[in-house]
C-alpha cells in the first residue's frame, strides 16, 4: 500500500489536497500548528467571502467537516512537525504526539500571516480605536454585532478603507502586492453600505486592482449599485481633531492636499511571508524567494514543487493568494504529490 | 477498468490535466479542434513566458510533448465533438474519425479568443500598419525577427503600449478585465528595451494590476532598471502626422491633454470568451455566466464543477486567467474528474 502524503497546514489549501487524496483513496496525515482547522477564513473570523459570496464559516467550515469526518485522514491539530528526513518516496517525520511515521511526499500549505498595522504607525492603528483593519471588519460582520466604532459603539456615518497598508510599500520592506484587497475591500465597503444604508464609504488606492471578472462584480458593482467612493491618493497621515478621524494626503488625480473626516478608518492589511517560513525552510529543506515566501519551480515542467523533490507547496504559502485559487492549488499539488517522479520531466 | 476522462482543448489547461491523469495511470481522450496543440502561446507564437521567463516554445512546447509520447492520452487534433450524451460517470461522445467512445467525465479546457482589435477603430488598428496587437510583438519577437515597424521595417525608436484594449471598456460591451495584460506588457517592454536600448518605451494605463509578486518582478523592475514610462491616460485616437504614429488623450493624473508621437503602438489586447462558447455551452448542456465564459460552481464544495455533473472546467474558459493558474485548475479538474461523485458534498 502507497505510504500516506503528509499535508501541512489545515486551511484552504491544505484542506482541499487532503480531502482531494482522500476521495481517491489516499492515507493522508494533515497537521495544524493551531487548534482548529480551516486556516485564515476561519481562524481570522471571515465574513462573506469573494468571490461566491457564502459565509466563510459555511464554505470554508464545510471544508474542515469533509476532512474531519474522513477515515483516509488522520488530522494532527495543535502540533507541529518538528523533524522532517529522507528523501522523496520515503521521509521520515516526525509529529509530537504521534511519534514517527514515514510519508511518500509532502505538501506545504502554511499560508501567510497578516500584516500587523502596527507597523504603519502614522496611519493611526494602535492610537486611534476607532482605525481598525479589515479582519477586525470582517469579525464585526460576521459575529453578527455588525459594524460599530470600537470607541463608543456608535454606528459610524462615515468610514474610509485605506489599501495597500503593508503592502506595495518599500518603506517598511513590502514591495509586493497582497492580490486580494482591493477585491476584498469593495465586498467590505458593500457589505457595510447594506448593513448601514446611511454611512458613506470611501475606499483610497493607488491602482484597483480588481483582476478579471471582478472588475464587473466589485469595482463597477460597489460604485454603480452601493455608491462607494474611490479616491486615488497618497496618504500621509491619520490623526484626529478629538471628535472625528482625519485622513490627510494628496488626491493624485487632482494633485491637491485633502484631509477629509471619518468616523472610522479600516486598514486593508496586506499578507506578509508566514512569520515561521523560516524554521518551515529549514526543517523541510525548501528555499524561500526574495521576500521570504517559499519559493516555487515552473508551473510548466512540474506544477507546485518546491526546492526539494518530493515537496510540495500551494496557496499563499508561495505568495499572496486568493482563496479560490489556493483550492486550485490544493488539488493540484495532491495530485502533483502522487505523480510518479519520472512524469515530471 | 475505469472509463477515460474526456479532455477537450489543448491549451496550457488541457494539457496539464491530461498529463496528470495519464500520469496515475488513467486514459485520457484529449480532442484539440486546431491541427496543433499548445493552445494560444503555441498557436498565437508566444515569446517569454510570465513568470519564469521560458520560451512558450519550450515551456508549453514540453507540455505538448509529454502528452503526445504517452501511451495512457489519445489525441485528436484537428476536430471536434460533435455529441455528447449521458450522465456522470457514462457519457457517449462522438469524435469525428474515432467513433462512439464513452467517458466517465469530461474536462473543459476551451480557453478564451484574443480580442480583434478591429472592434476598437478610432486606435488605429487596421488604418495604419505600425499599429500592431501584443500578439504580433510576441511574434517579432519568437520568431527571432526582432521588433520592426511593419510597414518600413525600421527599428522603432519610440513605442507606445496600450492597456485595456478590448477590457474594462463597456462602449464595446467589454467590462471585465483582462487580469494578465497589465504584467504581460510590462514583461515585452522589457524584452523591447533589451533587444532595442535606444528604443523608448510607454505603457497608457488605467490602472496597473501587476497584482502578487509581479509588483516586484515586472512593475518595479520594468521602470528602474529598464526605464520603461509608465501615463495614466484616458487615450482618445490614434492618429497619423504622415510619418509617425500620434497618441491623442488626457493624462488623467495632471487633468491635460497629451499628444506624443510614436513609430509603434502596440495594443494590449484582451481575452474574450471563446467565439465558439455558444456551441460548447449548448454541446455539452453547461452553463455560460453573464459574459460569456463557462460559468463556474463555488470552488469550496467542489473545485471545477460546471452547471453539469460530471463535466468539469479549467482555465481560461472560466475567464481570464494566467497560464500558471490555467495549469493549476487544469490539475485540479483532472482529481476533481476521478473523485467520485459521492465526495463533492
Amino acid at each position: 500500500m502507497a505510504k500516506p502524503v503528509l499535508v501541512v497546514g489545515g486551511g484552504p489549501a491544505g484542506l482541499a489536497a487532503a480531502h482531494s487524496l482522500a476521495s481517491i483513496g489516499r492515507q493522508c496525515i494533515l497537521v495544524e500548528k493551531e487548534d482548529q482547522l480551516g486556516g485564515a477564513p476561519i481562524l481570522s473570523g471571515y465574513a462573506k467571502l469573494v468571490p461566491t459570496g457564502e459565509w466563510a464559516k459555511d464554505a470554508i467550515g464545510g471544508m474542515v467537516d469533509r476532512v474531519t469526518g474522513n477515515d483516509n485522514i488522520t488530522v494532527h491539530t495543535g502540533c507541529q512537525v518538528t523533524s522532517f528526513e529522507g528523501e522523496a518516496g520515503s521521509f521520515k517525520v516526525e509529529i509530537p504526539g504521534a511519534g514517527s511515521v514515514e510519508v511518500d511526499s509532502a505538501i506545504l500549505c502554511t499560508g501567510f500571516s497578516h500584516f500587523d498595522s502596527m507597523n504603519k504607525p502614522e496611519w493611526g492603528f494602535g492610537t486611534f480605536p476607532d482605525v481598525v483593519t479589515t479582519t477586525q471588519v470582517e469579525q464585526m460582520i460576521s459575529s453578527g454585532a455588525g459594524v460599530r466604532c470600537p470607541s463608543d459603539g456608535r454606528k459610524p456615518k462615515r468610514v474610509a478603507i485605506l489599501l495597500c497598508v503593508g503592502s506595495r510599500d518599500r518603506q517598511i520592506g513590502r514591495e509586493w502586492c497582497s492580490k486580494i484587497c482591493c477585491t476584498v475591500s469593495a465586498n467590505m465597503a458593500m457589505e457595510i453600505r447594506e448593513e448601514l444604508p446611511d454611512c458613506h464609504v470611501y475606499i483610497y488606492y493607488m491602482d484597483i486592482r480588481t483582476f478579471g471578472l471582478y472588475e464587473t462584480k466589485y469595482y463597477w458593482k460597489s460604485q454603480e449599485e452601493f455608491k462607494v467612493k474611490y479616491i486615488k491618493a497618497r496618504i500621509a497621515e491619520v490623526t484626529s481633531d478629538g471628535e472625528r478621524l482625519i485622513v490627510k494626503g494628496e488626491d493624485t488625480l487632482v494633485k491637491r492636499p485633502i484631509t477629509i473626516p471619518f468616523d472610522m478608518v479600516v486598514h486593508a492589511i496586506g499578507m506578509d511571508p508566514n512569520v515561521d517560513n523560516a524554521r518551515i525552510a529549514s526543517l523541510f529543506g525548501v528555499q524561500l524567494e526574495q521576500h521570504g515566501y517559499i519559493a516555487e519551480g515552473s508551473r510548466y515542467s512540474a506544477a507546485c514543487q518546491t526546492s526539494r523533490p518530493g515537496v510540495f507547496v500551494a496557496g499563499s504559502a508561495t505568495g499572496p493568494e486568493t482563496i479560490d485559487d489556493s483550492i486550485s492549488q490544493g488539488k493540484a499539488a495532491a495530485l502533483a504529490a502522487i505523480e510518479p517522479l519520472s512524469s515530471a520531466a
